[in-house]
């Protein structure tokens, strides 16, 4: 029966700026016993990525600007934290208390620039940013993955967010390489021969939704998932920033 | 190794109204060898529990209204599905060529009330609308999965949904029973033992996105998916609706 497994991996080591990823991944891998297949792909927790990347700012060198301290009075929030955000977006979508709506700069939409807090040693002193180039961390990884284990994987790089009017988050593919960001069905027949009117399905955002459930969050979470069966198209050459939508089609804005 | 599996099971016939939904959920499973486990969570496609409820519409019996023909107009829609579109929606938020963003009636946020004219039989005269009242058509459904194999069950009803920034459609729940819709972790420390901010998980959500990738599209899509491994709560008493957020929060209306 075919199935599509979602494999926990423990025993990554908190990460440090400078870290090297894969190998801590590989390592971990190994060290769970789970020697990835062909076709399988590894989705990593943003926060390891970014921390790899050097990605934490130390709010005491942060100087809000004008506007930050403006917006963190109507958000309420710490004003250097929104000048992070502000730094970190292209357009600000909406404020409200708590949150602030952002197109981040790699063109994702979510609250607060994807900026976290949590889950960070000397958190009230630190910032984490998303990675520079999530897409491109992607395939950096995934390169040094294949070498290593010499069969062909994919990466997916995931963040959770909320949703516009649903609550929750759900993980999603911030970055991704060697997996389909959308399966175009469009054309296709569906059982009764009828073409399909509506069928692009966000292949790499449904894979980052199970594996960030499977990560789980809070003191237990890990940032390490195998991920098995999900036939998701290894050489598309698709990137996350494929499933963004673009701003003409924005009925929300 | 704790996994999350989503296995695919095949062998559910062409769904009619008035069929006893469960009883052809059970056989597929059996025939499949898939004998359900406690806490296992069976994931239904929309479509079958619609038809079984009789939710297939004939358009020739539908009479557009006024409001109808002049949202039909501007989206370039089938007047008599514009129709139904409003009759199961509490208000539309947008309209847009070959989209109808409206509030269903169950609450849920989507493009065009979730009708259908795929995958059903004469769907040239034919519109399939969601189910009535998706949280109760889980909840029975569970009980009487439950009396058929013995074992404590969770059940969710998928649909595919757009994103307002995002391309491609992903699953989610609109009906669930016997199953954590939100697994709400504020309060909660992180691992360097900070409360951790906003974690509240949209965990049914998260199952469905991966349970509808696993079922498929298209000419080979299967509408049923057992999910095993989730730790996802049997006995919360939450539902599907749970996960829509209050429209005091909504900052996209």
């Amino acid at each position: 029966m075919a199935a599509l497994s979602f494999m926990r991996v423990p025993g990554v080591p908190l990460v440090q700026p400078g870290d090297d990823l894969a190998a801590l991944i590989g390592a971990a891998l190994r060290a769970a016993g789970l020697m990835p297949q062909a076709g399988d792909l590894v989705a990593i927790a943003q926060k390891i990525v970014s921390k790899a990347e050097g990605r934490s700012v130390r709010l005491a060198e942060v100087t809000p600007s004008a506007e930050a301290e403006d917006i963190a009075t109507r958000a309420n929030k710490d004003p250097r934290v929104v000048e992070l955000i502000l730094r970190e977006s292209r357009a600000v979508l909406r404020v409200s208390p708590g949150v602030i709506i952002v197109e981040h700069r790699s063109g994702i939409v979510l609250a607060n620039a994807g900026i976290d807090r949590s889950n960070i040693e000397d958190s009230d002193e630190r910032a984490l940013l998303l990675p520079a180039d999530p897409d491109a961390s992607a395939a950096r990884l995934r390169a040094e993955l294949q070498r290593e284990f010499g069969v062909a994987l994919g990466v997916v790089i995931t963040d959770s967010i909320g949703r516009a009017w649903r609550l929750g988050t759900v993980g999603i593919a911030i970055g991704c390489a060697g997996i389909k960001a959308l399966n175009d069905l469009r054309g296709q027949s569906d059982m009764f021969g009828r073409t399909l009117q509506v069928s692009e399905v966000a292949v790499a955002d449904s894979i980052a939704a199970a594996a960030v459930l499977a990560m789980g969050e809070a003191a237990e979470g890990t940032p390490l998932v195998l991920v098995r069966g999900a036939d998701a198209g290894a050489d598309s050459g698709q990137t996350a920033r494929d499933a963004l939508r673009p701003a003409a089609e924005d009925l929300f804005r």
